[in-house]
């Protein structure tokens, strides 16, 4: 196992995995203070997350992986390595993070939600080129985020989008094929988690 | 751990969990007679269900949770607390059913069906309202069912539908955004699991 | 448990189940050579494997499943039994593949993909029916295929589509309700798995 680094008040339950030994020499997988992982989820080694890392259950948290402080990776979630998340975040059931994405801060990613990263699957020579999802931005559960597309600063993108192209700022984002308009009025009370 | 009460017949698997202590004084979880809980799944106290209640591998179901009689939860499957659910219903491989959700009798959840209870995720100070599924209807595959929404009785919801305003009773709901139409011949043989 | 039989360089993590009890008297778990089953995943008895077949975490491969060489099984994906693979097939992460579903060889099944094998879920006395998808073939993430479809060789699903009738051979299938298209250029380049 890589060496486990927590900070006060953070919780491993039984059955669950962190420092996971992914290669021969993994590198330690470093927790910050009031943190939980919860029994059946799974944390690799170089990992780092700051305060207030909370998981469900069936997670999983590849290598490379950085996150800020007050972040949820809800049940069933997988974070597929070298991912950056900022703080402030909410994943929530079943979430599919590929690796190469970027999330900002208080960002919400509904149940469900899939973001990928390969272009051409199998046929092309393409890297992998995850999303970028700005600060304040929420994806509605079911929604599927195409590689290399960016969600724009306080933008919504709606449950079951299928969403291929950037999305401007403040912008709501529904349908496939996906159709912006302006947010309605509910959504404009403010992005932060509270 | 929770205290657990079961029924005759009743199996829980080695590496099942039921009775996870998710609070300080977690009330008991009640499993009725000839139940299963596989491998990898894990029950929270505070639940109770009726007999033949069958999960498959990797099930969530948290607290405040009730199940009628003859319930089968396919793999993967997130019950995510405070979540009502009545006699012989089917919920297949991977389905996510949020807090506050009432499924009636006779129902039949696809593989991956996403529920929601969060119209403004993050933004607003709506409260939590999962959808209503009355009694014999389906949803089916990786369909997305909106907040609030109610399905009525022995209506179909296509698979990949997103479900964003009620449903009529027997009622065909399909498409992007959902389209209603009658139910076609095949599906109205009868809405009862034998 | 069943009786497990493993080639040379095969590994089954601590924490992973193989050759899983399904009923009274399993046949064996066969797994090739430089196979790796991983912390969290169960294989059932009465499967059989190729050389270098890998899983990730936390999945279910149930039996009278077969699969050829060089086969990866991502994280949370459900094989569900009843089921033919070919050779130098990725399935990504939490794909669903219900029995009675038949895979060709170069297949790609990208993140969520869903397939389908029952037309009048719980209605009607159809017999289930899985989708055939043929050599070469690509599905894009979150997909869903309906029951009895045959995906033609060569073909592209593209993300988020539901495909509710045959896609004939090289052909780009779209949308919901899908629409058919010629494959884009960067989608000709080859579709062997290198």
């Amino acid at each position: 196992m890589a060496s486990v680094v927590t900070g006060d008040g953070t919780r491993i339950d039984d059955g669950a995995t962190v420092g996971y030994d992914y290669c021969d020499d993994p590198g330690p997988t470093v927790l910050g203070d009031d943190s939980v992982v919860r029994h059946g989820s799974i944390v690799y080694g170089d990992v780092e997350a700051g305060d207030e890392f909370v998981t469900g259950h069936g997670v999983l948290v590849r290598e490379d992986s950085t996150f800020g402080d007050d972040v949820v990776v809800g049940t069933d979630t997988v974070v597929d390595g070298r991912v950056t998340v900022g703080s402030h975040v909410s994943v929530q059931t079943g979430v599919y993070v590929p690796p190469e994405t970027t999330v900002g801060d208080n960002v919400f990613l509904g149940p469900r939600a899939v973001l990928t990263n390969d272009a051409y699957p199998v046929r092309g020579t393409t890297e992998l080129e995850g999303p970028t999802i700005e600060d304040g931005v929420s994806v509605g559960a079911n929604a599927t985020i195409l590689p290399g597309v960016t969600v724009g600063e306080g933008s919504f993108v709606a449950a079951g989008a299928v969403v291929d192209r950037n999305v401007p700022p403040d912008t709501l984002a529904m349908g496939v094929p996906v159709e912006f308009g302006p947010l309605p009025e509910p959504l404009q009370e403010g992005n932060a988690i509270a």
